[in-house]
Parts: structure tokens; sequence; C-alpha cells
């Protein structure tokens, strides 16, 4: 009875489910402190002091039939986007005003407004493997065609002679997710120098406009000083999708932003869409007390340390075991390479010592399997003589 | 650059923009007491005061870390559903569970849910007017195609035999909204046993399952006693689409439900489908806090006293000038015939009085004109003088 399209992804969607029902399942069985459920990007460290304090302030100062009410612009509130302009031209020296943001539900609300604005049937989106498997939904949801650029598995910095190969005059966008999801990987400035010339140049070879959309929910999560190059100053033609999931800890809020710049080709018409798109797409509006919150907390930050003692106690208990794996510089993920050749297998194989992981084909990167380290300490260490028996299988 | 389907869609939200647009620029000249604003929904009874203290208890006894993060459930939160699916059964008399309810971004949210899990393209979805424009549009995302019921102007029921005749074998769902908007109007028993006869005999004669879609955000709004018939008691295939928008007086925070009943055909393919469109459409899930708010405010009502007092004022001055409109029995609209052939030129006569009104043709039914009422009484009383003058140009 239900759409052809959504057929494939019920199916689909259920591994992941099952492996929610398993947690659940085994935590019943062994008790929730010994199972080690690495599978989620959920963030465990609380939202910071000031988010509570914020809700405190507003429900005292604010009329409750604006804090609640729908925003005049579907956009957001006008005051909240221009806090939010003027945060990033202090942080990274741009030139932003309220019209270039837009307040979304979410990074994923503002993907699917941005690709629903820009995207034809039959348009071509490029990602870089690994990637977040939804980017293929989101782009199938306007009846684009992903396009998948395959891994550098040596370092995980996107292959760029692939990239310029598979340009062409159909690309509409490219998405990066930088720090990544799955590998922790920050693009460095050389990789982004290289990838938008190749993109200005194919523009001009095409006559065509390429977008880059930078999802970016895990730009303040970066240890040992990582930095992330803030993509507009480097490309006319970028789009910034951000969210406050991981930064503040909100994920299940959903609140987040859109940056159209000036620069980007036909802009004002740009953001006229992504208004009508936020609007027809059935958001309305971002959550309005979310906005709000926001705004007040522009200078807050998650606890950082807490994600960074996890990754190296990980990190290193796993190369201890004999694991493979590159050092993250950001986020809160480890990819590691499967000691299986079916990455699932390992999986299952973890699963034996109630370990759960995700395998590296729900990131278009088969062989490996993403851990996320956004778990109590204690997981962490309690998890690590698990991984020591399960290693022992393989080495 | 922009995509084809948006073009349309950018052209024709500039009237509606520039609508908000004339009463900002209206009110900084004449001042905003002297701006007679009826053209939107928002409400302007404050939510409940029982929101707030939710909010501060939430604050207080839930861990951030849950109260704020993803659901395990993309459908969200298992006891807020339950919460729901029980009050539901009080009210109603029904038998759902926590499994048939999907907590939504407000019901524009489930309705691209619901169409997303249903449509394919060129299935029929049909509306009878006048209807909320945005069906349209939600709709076209999924390229299915609007069919429209044409007005039934003497008591705006749905014209029955005209439905008939437009249900094929391509007609996937109705969609119904009583409490209606614009007109306000609700379905009378008669009238649902009606329809829904209609439908499960062309349902017996296609071999196909017609979904009856039922958008009720003014469930809750209504007067003199007026009864809404609860419809999934009147026909299997029924979908309710809920809101707490207009009930608690929370339109921009975004949080509502779909119910998808065991009943349903399919119902387990559709709440599965459900539930991945949540996911990939950008949602994700509904704003966390504002699920768990609403389950503390099952039982708090709107001050329907305020909207009534309105309706009155507002009904009667209107009659008084010699204006048409039948008597709203729910929601916060007035629909009134224009006493001009096109109503836009009602609309633009209007405005000469600092009185804005939405034209009837965004609602699939020229000559008439819709006047939100959920204003400040002060904003009728002041406006009735502007409206018997106006009336002189006509009457």
């Amino acid at each position: 009875m239900i759409a052809e399209k959504m057929k494939n992804m019920v199916a689909n969607s259920s591994a992941i489910r099952a492996m929610f029902e398993e947690g659940t399942r085994l935590a019943g069985i062994y008790g929730a402190e010994n199972v080690f459920d690495f599978s989620l990007g959920n963030p465990n460290v609380p939202a910071p002091e000031a988010v509570k304090e914020a809700v405190l302030e507003l429900l005292e100062d604010e009329d409750p039939v604006v804090l609640h009410g729908y925003t005049n612009s579907n956009s957001g509130y006008a005051d909240v986007r221009g806090a939010v302009a003027a945060s990033l031209n202090e942080r990274f020296n741009t030139n932003f005003s309220v019209k270039n943001i837009i307040m979304t539900v979410g990074a994923a609300g503002g993907l699917n407004v941005i690709l629903k604005s820009l995207i034809n049937p039959g348009d071509e989106v490029i990602a870089f493997a690994p990637y977040f498997g939804e980017y293929r939904s989101y782009t199938n949801n306007y009846d684009g065609v992903l396009v998948e650029i395959s891994p550098n598995t040596v370092d995980f910095q996107p292959k760029l002679d692939e990239f310029e190969q598979k340009i062409t005059p159909k690309t509409k966008a490219v998405i990066v997710n930088t720090p990544n999801n799955p590998t922790g990987v920050v693009y460095s400035e050389e990789t982004i120098k290289k990838l938008t010339a190749v993109m200005e140049a194919k523009q001009e070879e095409y006559g065509t406009e390429i977008f880059l959309i930078s999802d970016e929910p895990y730009r303040e999560l970066v240890y040992d000083g990582a930095e992330v190059p803030y993509l507009t100053k480097y490309y006319d033609n970028t789009i910034v999708g951000y969210s406050y999931s991981k930064s503040l800890s909100l994920p299940g809020e959903r609140i987040g932003y859109l940056v159209i710049p000036d620069e980007a080709a036909d802009s004002e018409e740009i953001l006229a869409a992504a208004n009508v798109a936020t609007r027809i797409l059935g958001f309305v509006n971002a959550p309005t007390l979310q906005q709000k919150i926001v705004a007040k907390c522009l200078n807050e930050k998650t606890d950082i340390s807490y994600y960074d003692r996890n990754r190296e106690a990980l990190y290193n208990g796993l190369k201890e075991c004999g694991f493979e794996c590159i050092k993250p510089e950001g986020a809160f993920y480890l990819f590691v390479k499967s000691p299986a050749a079916d990455e699932k297998e390992f999986c299952a194989a973890a699963k034996k010592y109630n370990i759960l992981i995700v395998p590296g084909s729900s990131f278009a990167c088969p062989g490996y399997v993403r851990l996320a380290y956004c778990v109590s300490y204690e997981t962490i260490v309690n998890s690590l003589p698990k991984f020591k028996e399960l290693a022992k299988e393989y080495f």
C-alpha cells in the first residue's frame, strides 16, 4: 500500500532498527552497564547549563504569543538570524546579514530545504565515501542522483582525481562533511583549495553553477587544535548547513541553520526558494523556543575534553588490541578497519561481546566499522577487555 | 538557478509575503493599533500557564541528555506516544496504542510524512474547496495530483455528488479539514457518514484502498457545543493528523502527531514507512522538549471564550454592515462573501482602511475572503467602524 519509493527504504532501515532493538534486548538480559553501545551519534555530554538558564529567562521575559508563535518569515526570527550572522562574521571574518541565514529543523532539515530548492529530477549530487548514508535519501527525495566518489582509505581525504572525472554538466551540488562522519577526519585547507579549484574549473568548462554544500554539525568538535576552514571563503557557490545538535547537545530539539551567501549565484532567488521550501516541506519554521535559546548560547561550547578523553582511551585501547584505525581530529567517531573481509561478520562477532558497532557499508565504505564514542568514559574502559577478547579471534 | 518545481511556488508565494510586508509597512506609518490585520492564523491567546509549568518541571526532573536527545524511535518518545493514545482512547472511545501514534513537526510535518509514505507519482489526492492552499504544495512535493471538489457555497459542507464522480482508480487519499480553514464549518455526522459511504463503495468498485486523511488542528476550537465526529470510527482507512498549534497556542514550536490505526489497510507497513519518512524528510523526530510538554498538557485547553467573543463581535458587526457570511462553528476564521466580483479588488479596497484580509482564491474559492479573528478583541471593535466605511462603497 505504501509508495514505491519508500519500499526499499523501509526494507533497508530495518537493519538499523534491529540494532536499536538488539541493544535494548541485550541491556534487559545483561544489564545496561554490560552492553557497549557504540552505534549512535547521540551526544552523552549534557547541554551546557546556559541552555537551561536561557529557557528560564525566555519564559520570564518574552511574550508567550511571540515566543511560541509562528515567525513572521518562515526563515525564522529576524533577531535570531541577525545574531547568528554577527557571530559567524566575528568568528570567520565573513560578511553575512539577517537575510543570508535561514533557521532550520537541524542540519537534516536544512539539507532537505536546500536540495528541494536546487535539484531538478536527474541532477547529480556528489558525495565522498565514506559519507552519512542519509545524503542518498535526501537526494532521492527530490529525484536527484547521488554520485559517489570512492573512499581514499589511506587518510580519508577526498579522492580529487576521481572527483574531477565524475563531475558532469548535470552536477548540481557537492556535499562535504568536515569534520567527517564516520571518519572523524578534518579536510585540510590544502584539500579545500584543490577541491574548490576543481569545481571552479568545471563550472568554467561546462558553463554551469555547482554548489558546494558544507554539512557541518561537527564544526565545533575538534581536537589537538585542528582548524576547520570556513568554506564560503574559498568558493562563492558555497552553502553551509549547520546544526546545534552536537555543539550544544540538542539533537532532539531540531535546530540549525543554512547560510546562503550573497556571493552564491542567484543568491536572492535561492534564498526565496529556501524560504518557501521551509514552508511547503512542512517545517513551517524552526522550533521557535529553540531559535531563541541558541541565539542566547552562541558563545557556549560543549565539553570537548570529555569526548577527547574518550577518543584517546578508545583509540589507544583499540590500537593495543591490534586494530587499525586513523586517529580522528574531529567529531566523535572512530572508523576502524574490519579484521574480517566482510565487516558485517565482524559486527556480528562483536555483538557476541555485547559490543554494538555500525558496518561501514552504511557509509558506502565496506571493510570498515564505525564506533561512536559519545558514550560514558566507563563504557569505553569496560569495553576494552571485551575488544581484547574479540581481537583474539582475528590476530 | 533554482529547481523548476520551485519557480512557480516562489512566484506565487510573494503575494502572501507582500501582505506581511504591507502589514509591517502600514503599522510603521499609522501605528500597530490602527492596522487591522486579519490575515494570519497565528493564535493571540497565550499558551496555557501549564505549558510554562511543564517546562520548569521538565528542566528540573529530566536528564538533559534524554530531554534534548534523539528519541530512540524516529516516531517519538514511547511514553509520550502512549499518553497521547490513552488520552484519545478516553475521549473518543478508540483503541490506539503506542505504535499507532507518530509524533510530528506539527500537522504540516505530519501531512508531509503521510503523503510521502503513500503517494506514487500521478496518484490523486482529493480536497474539498475551500481548502488550505498548502495541500496542493504538499501533494506536489510527492508528484501527486490534487483533485479539487468545487465549493458548496450554501453551507460549505462538501459536495458529495461531485466527489463521487471525481473518485478514480488513481485516488489514493482524500483530505478533510473539520473544523475547516477557511470557513469555520464543522462537517456534520451525517456528512461524514455519507462521505465515508461513498468512499467504501468506490473502494469496492475499484478494488483499491482510499485513505481519508483528517487534518484537524482545529478539533478543540468549537463553539455552541458543536460536536466534531472522530473519523477513525466511521471509516477504517482513516489517518488523523493533529497539531497543538491552536489548541495549546504553540504554532511556532512545531508539535503534533499522526494516528495510523490498526484498522487501516497495511497499517504496519504504513507505520514503518511513516517512521522512515519522518527521518528522511529531515524532521528526524518531533522536537523533544515539546513532545514532553504536550504529554503533560493533554487535558489543557486554550481560552475558547476569547475566540468566541471575537467570533460574535466580528460576525455580528459584519452582518450589520451588510456583509454575507455563514456563522462558523469552529476554528477562528470567518469566510465572507466578497461584495465585489473579483475578491482581490475587495481585499485591495479593504487595505485602504488598513484592513488586511486574504482572498478566497488562496483557498480555491474565489469570490470570498478569509478573516482570521485570532486577534485582540480591541482590534475587532476598532475595525468595525472601518468595515462600515468599507461597506458603504458597495451597499
